[in-house]
């Protein structure tokens, strides 16, 4: 039970979010921030699990969709990420330099890689020499580095974790079909999966990514009502292929240039999410398909009833391990309150209560950890009860979510309105604009400055009709955006 | 089918292995080299879900066994390097050093880990505070980084692929019989589930990991008789927990300094292995526990039973997938022929023909890689047919491979014999020696010298009997070990 928690753990989550989470995440064993580089955290079994998990989440469906995993160097030289002006300018300042080897100074700086594209496309321009080799879709799991300033573990970290896609196609169309298939796959890992609602933008066209065309993204509201980026997908257009020189020739013998896009899950925000979104004032609270653990048994007994309650807690698991779960028996000394108490911090989903009782009468008492609901159950459908369990925990914590996200929205008609929302719950405001492409930039930096508020973009897909006048400008409003603070 | 081969394979193994290997890997469309960073390479798909079998089968033994994983950063700070003195003079030389962050120049300079003894070590010295703390097993899957000058994909590389665990026992006994579990894993692993005949020895006083009191490795030979460190675990004694003050106090307030282990599976290495140990002129030969395919079906159809014969493919694509196989249906417009070549030299285990006759017939043609034996075999008993043949081959695989080794043993009495030997068929020769002590480490040396191999160790677990005299000093022998020109 090296798993087992550190520390007391006894903070108001509505109370104080952000003294909550910098709890929680220790308290539950999930890191430790005492490594002695700033920004770097040590992921403790607890938290390498979840993550594992959600990484495989995500590979499962980009395989689906025809994405082959590939594995790529973790430094980029100086002169690949100098290729495109504006991805160089939005990572320079990001950027860890390697610059010795041994004793030796090396011939030419390398980056620890901030994301990969200028890797990726160069040799792109290897792989691609016709058209028979589009589309090109690769993805890498790995972790990448930026020199942040301000930290926090699984939000902004030197060292964190994601999922990088890169594609080629010959075809504009094509790329636009990949962005929204990623938006497809985002939808259904995170809202389907693991109950996150989502808010699905088109971001505007002064907060793109470095060297994109267009960023789609996907923010989850926090319970500070600050919103988490956790994943985003990209239409690069030309922006890469061109410099990278990733081109072949079509039927008539002219050069083309591949159309790009890449995709980022960020593992690490979307822990960050699963977190602070579903978990409680006892802790946190994972779905059964992300916990490393999905149902604890807890053996209550006496000296006299030690044995056959065992056999028989041990009767439970063999049952629910043949059928695929992940289990763990707690038979440690502590007391069954203390263990209730460890275990829900840690988020397991579903606990097994077994005493003599239980053990006579061949039954179980079920625990859900959502609602603390309990359920006397036969030994003989105990499978079936968790399955059914589990699936309602998860519906139950996708609802919450829901819920929360939609209180969370303001519409409002001034910038005032914007910042009083904002200082107030938070979470989006719904608001009309001149626009989001170049023309309504000053807009957006008005309306930043303000309120803190940075404008995430248009509903993706809702095509929400705007009317009256810009909130910034003044002038006619022709887009409906959602303003909100960020992580 | 983007997996597919990139190049005309046609150089024999036998005759020039090294070129057989430099090709393989590129015709095989494992590792691109052509990346701009020397050492650094570009792993394709069909190496990086190898890779990824690799990792996954030690992480179920070492799970198994009760290691839990963990994430660290890839950043080590040079004041943890500087203290463990043996540790810090085989690393510094290697180390890549990330100086600066943005503009600035770092405070202090953070290493690429080359392995992670001084990250854990100090986190362990916070994580332990009694007795009831330990044992700790945890492990990591990580890249690891060591600036090398002669480097060569799988084999030798600045950025690497391994696992290493890290232990602490609160006695002696415990970590060495840690290190004995380690080698039953390896050869577990190595062995049983791949097919790589091993030598497994205690490395010489003169030989240690930096840091180690003892370390055991598992050898294997390659097919131009040098050999291949795949694994080697390591008795540390207190050589870091003193210095990183990893302690607790006994039951009678004695302050005590636990003993560590650290094992590292080379997932690199073993690749290497795997390519190279089974590999024949035709390309890979993988075993089906880490064929990315186990099973690719070409379909073989003229226009009028085309239809047919792939409505045929598909239902025998079904029946394996059903069971669990992975499968690859080939229905590229390329001739059989051709199929036949590129899967083969991808090293796809089975192969499954399927013309209109065995459609018609509700058979199907399994054609093994290894032997190229042709089965017909009923469509109704496809997947028994398959887990038959599938195992057939993985115990052709060890039994080659471990009459490739014996053959590669030779009993030398003199150091003239251990060169002539290995500048001959190479691989292992027998010796008797003074001492694997330190006052051997001039006969190693002396042996070095004058044949360019490097004394193995004594066979692990063998306890085999010297006589007669050193090779090198002549005084009474009273160890046998092996030499080895190595990778």
């Amino acid at each position: 039970m090296a798993l087992m928690a550190q520390r007391e753990f006894n903070v108001d989550k509505n109370a104080s979010f952000s003294e909550w989470y910098n709890t929680v995440i220790y308290a539950a064993d999930l890191v430790d921030v005492r490594y002695n580089v700033q920004g770097f955290v040590v992921h403790k079994p607890w938290s390498t699990r979840v993550l594992r998990k959600l990484y495989s989440l995500f590979e499962a469906e980009l395989e689906k969709d025809g994405h082959e995993p590939v594995s790529f160097p973790v430094v980029i030289p100086k002169e690949n990420i100098d290729k495109e002006a504006g991805h160089l300018e939005g990572f320079a300042p990001e950027l860890f330099w390697v610059t010795k080897g041994g004793n030796n100074e090396l011939a030419r700086p390398l980056a620890l890689r901030p994301t990969s594209e200028t890797a990726f496309y160069q040799m792109y321009s290897l792989w691609v020499q016709g058209i028979g080799d589009l589309p090109l879709k690769y993805y890498q799991s790995c972790s990448v580095y930026r020199y942040e300033h301000e930290t926090l573990p699984f939000l902004r970290g030197r060292e964190f974790m994601f999922i990088e896609t890169h594609t080629a196609f010959a075809e504009r169309a094509e790329a636009a079909a990949q962005v929204a298939k990623d938006m497809v796959i985002a939808r259904r890992v995170l809202e389907g999966g693991l109950g996150l609602a989502l808010m699905q933008f088109v971001r505007p066209h002064w907060d793109t990514f470095p060297g994109a065309e267009n960023t789609y993204a996907n923010d989850v509201v926090m319970p500070d009502g600050k919103v988490n980026q956790i994943a985003s997908t990209h239409m690069l257009g030309q922006h890469f292929s061109k410099p990278f020189d990733v081109s072949f020739e079509d039927a008539s013998g002219e050069k083309k240039y591949t159309f790009n896009t890449c995709f980022g899950p960020g593992i690490w925000r979307v822990m960050a999410a699963l977190i602070a979104v579903h978990g409680d004032n006892k802790g946190l609270i994972f779905t059964p398909v992300v916990a490393p653990v999905q149902v604890v048994i807890v053996p209550i007994f006496k000296a006299e009833t030690r044995d056959a309650v065992l056999a028989y807690a041990v009767k439970a698991r063999l049952a629910l391990e043949k059928k695929g779960y992940r289990v763990a028996l707690d038979d440690s000394d502590k007391s069954p309150g203390f263990k209730y108490n460890e275990w829900e911090l840690k988020g397991v989903p579903m606990r097994l209560e077994i005493g003599g009782r239980e053990a006579e009468a061949g039954n179980v008492t079920l625990v859900r950890r959502d609602t603390h609901e309990k359920t006397v159950v036969p030994l003989a459908v105990l499978p079936r009860a968790v399955a059914r369990a589990g699936k309602a925990l998860a519906k139950e914590l996708a609802k919450r979510s829901k819920a929360e996200l939609k209180a969370r929205i303001t519409k409002c008609k001034s910038i005032d309105a914007i910042g009083k929302a904002l200082d107030g719950k938070g979470g989006f405001c719904r608001v009309n604009i001149c626009s989001t492409g170049s023309e309504g930039t000053a807009c957006g930096k008005l309306i930043q400055e303000r309120t803190a508020g940075k404008v995430r973009g248009m509903l993706y897909g809702a095509d929400e009709k705007a009317s009256g006048k810009c909130v910034a400008c003044g002038k006619p409003a022709n887009e409906v955006v959602y303003v909100a603070r960020q992580y």
